[in-house]
């Protein structure tokens, strides 16, 4: 019995007061409240609300500027122009990677994350050492938090020659996917970016997301295009765009052929919920068949200087930026950042239900809408059956 | 000296640290900390930063729904539909309006917030009890907040009969402010209801704030129409316009027009970086000499279930939709809800220098960008040279 575990005392979203029996990392018994707990230790929630716990489906730990000294922004115009400004600043950090995003790590898991995407830079600047030092932290955090990796080709792949053998090696050393960077705007070579990318993607049988920052109807054109490549080289479900401004843009028709054409391939949207740019509307893609899901993005680093990593406000960002205001859609935002995030990123079932991981947030809220909106600060963390947070700090 | 105090060890956003002297609910001076005490009460900061205390330039008081169960938001495609959709939800409450508002206040209170523009619904069926209950409350609270009322015709005033006269009676029994409401979207008739809203604020000395959702054209030559008025009835500098959202969507030369127009009236913008809508251009606007100014608008009430009153968090809202990344932009975010909300709402000189009113906020961060963005919890707030309140709670 001493694996096991009884969250006594526990609020569902939808009402119900329950005890949850946790054994050998999965949620083993979801039974009404009060039942006679049989020698596993017990945890009382005292009517706390009981989640799956968030899945970030996007940030980057090898950029975050936490743990230093304030970084004032450095400007930049252009998409370009800021990868330039980034070079700068990061070639003069006194921290290291690894503790920058140990740091970032930490700061998420303790506000309730247990799984995430992470976009790691790879370029001949830079080479793989991002991706290594990411590829250790993955271990030496396996008991907190599962990372997925991308390569990602931060300054361009055909503008950057080199790159494409890069992320070929990089999958090879241990990045899950592959990742791609405006075909159009950066490399200026929609096909041969994403000849690149598909060929790795194929060979070495790793899935692909793709930051998409291109406006309009430049974006929507790549979209189809990435689209058409994943059902070509037959990647279906496996491929998600990032951001993806674009879909918020285009006129119904452009939107009507492109949401279809990306709902056809299994291709996913990513969305952090984008401050002064154009958002793709959520519950217009998944009207016709797309999976969105959420991710942070920028945490403190040279590209922006808000965010915190906390997913319970993304999804409130999320939300706010999509007009939702029922309940329904509140719950929307809030499963962009559990179970759609999961499910996109390979792990369906992150649900708070028998055979499940018991990966768990508790919070004092009413029930998912509240919660959202409140994003109240007193959480207690579990992962694979074990208590690894409270109070935003690790146990 | 008992009325005498020291705050010693304050960080200020310029990185000296002093201590402030306050006497008479002002700022007495501001010296190099390590000062010695003259027999005032010390508080050491210890080098948290201080700040003017926050100035919530919008607010609805009466229509949050704080302190009663969830209410899910009521659908409604239109504004009228939605405040029909208020109504019905309002006439059922359980909880008078004076306790809504009073726990409300509290709150934002121990956010920080010492001053802020309420309006309050006037309309037939409400008639002015949320008026005389707002004007109470106002008394009761004088020593935490200073609350300027408007009295606020929610349900139109052509289309409301009786309204105007009550708008006027508002005013009479205390009201510092006429507001207005989508004078075409509402009321039908852009002449017809402007000329009551400023034949009441000419009579009665008051300023005006008029709510305009209007969209596009239809916006921006109803802003030059109040623009036109306010120079007319020579209430230059007593005239805002709450959201205009319209100066988001329509072209340069409009906008230049407009823009103008606001600007030769001294006609200020009230935005709260609002979520799926157009935000008005703060830069853009502040370039043609445009006072812009932030507020938090609708606090879990039937129109949004968004928002906790936290005006450092709106600061942080209004900077990310408006993209605002370097630091002299995430200061311009703060004083949008301090300094010019504060002159805006009839209070100049809302500064952390000698002579000013003590009304401050001490929080735990390096300088005001970094306090935008990460918003800390713990405050301490000082109103009229008194501490208020301390780490979210009243003292």
């Amino acid at each position: 019995m001493a694996d096991t575990l009884r969250l006594a005392g526990a609020l569902l979203d939808d009402g119900r007061r329950v005890d949850v029996r946790i054994a050998d990392g999965r949620i083993a018994s979801i039974e009404p409240a009060g039942g006679e707990p049989a020698g596993e230790t017990v945890i009382d929630l005292g009517g706390r609300l009981l989640c799956p716990a968030f899945v970030d489906g996007h940030i980057h730990l090898d950029k975050t500027l936490l743990g230093l000294e304030w970084q004032p922004h450095l400007p930049g115009d252009s998409v370009a122009e800021r990868i330039a400004a980034e070079k700068r600043l990061r070639a003069g950090l006194a921290m290291p990677v690894a503790a920058r995003a140990a740091r970032l790590i930490e700061q998420v898991v303790a506000f309730g994350t247990t799984r995430l995407r992470c976009h790691v830079d790879v370029d001949p600047a830079i080479g793989l050492a991002g991706l290594h030092a990411l590829v250790e932290l993955r271990e030496r955090y396996r008991a907190l938090v599962d990372i997925q990796l991308v390569a990602f080709p931060q300054s361009g792949i055909l503008a950057a020659p080199g790159t494409a053998e890069l992320l070929d090696a990089a999958v090879a050393d241990g990045a899950d996917l592959v990742g791609g960077l405006d075909p159009a705007g950066i490399d200026g070579d929609v096909e041969g970016h994403l000849d690149t990318v598909f060929a790795i993607a194929g060979r070495r049988g790793a899935g692909i997301d793709i930051h998409l920052h291109d406006f309009g109807l430049l974006g929507s054109f790549e979209l189809r295009q990435i689209a058409a490549r994943t059902i070509a080289v037959g990647l279906q479900g496996r491929v998600a765009v990032s951001h993806a401004f674009a879909l918020g843009m285009i006129d119904d028709e452009e939107f009507a052929l492109t949401a279809d054409a990306l709902a056809a391939a299994g291709v996913a949207i990513m969305t952090n919920g984008p401050g002064a740019v154009a958002m793709p509307p959520v519950k217009r893609l998944m009207a016709h068949g797309v999976t969105v899901f959420a991710g942070s993005d920028n945490i403190r680093d040279a590209w922006s200087p808000y965010g915190n990593g906390d997913m319970l406000e993304r999804a409130m960002l999320v939300g706010y930026r999509a007009g939702f205001l029922a309940d329904e859609d509140l719950r929307l935002a809030f499963a962009m950042a559990t179970t759609i995030a999961a499910t996109v990123t390979g792990r369906p079932g992150h649900l708070l239900e028998p055979g499940a991981p018991a990966d768990l947030v508790a919070l004092d809220a009413p029930h998912v809408p509240a919660a959202v909106v409140g994003r109240p600060a007193g959480r207690l963390v579990i992962r694979q059956g074990r208590p690894v947070a409270r109070d935003g700090r690790l146990l």
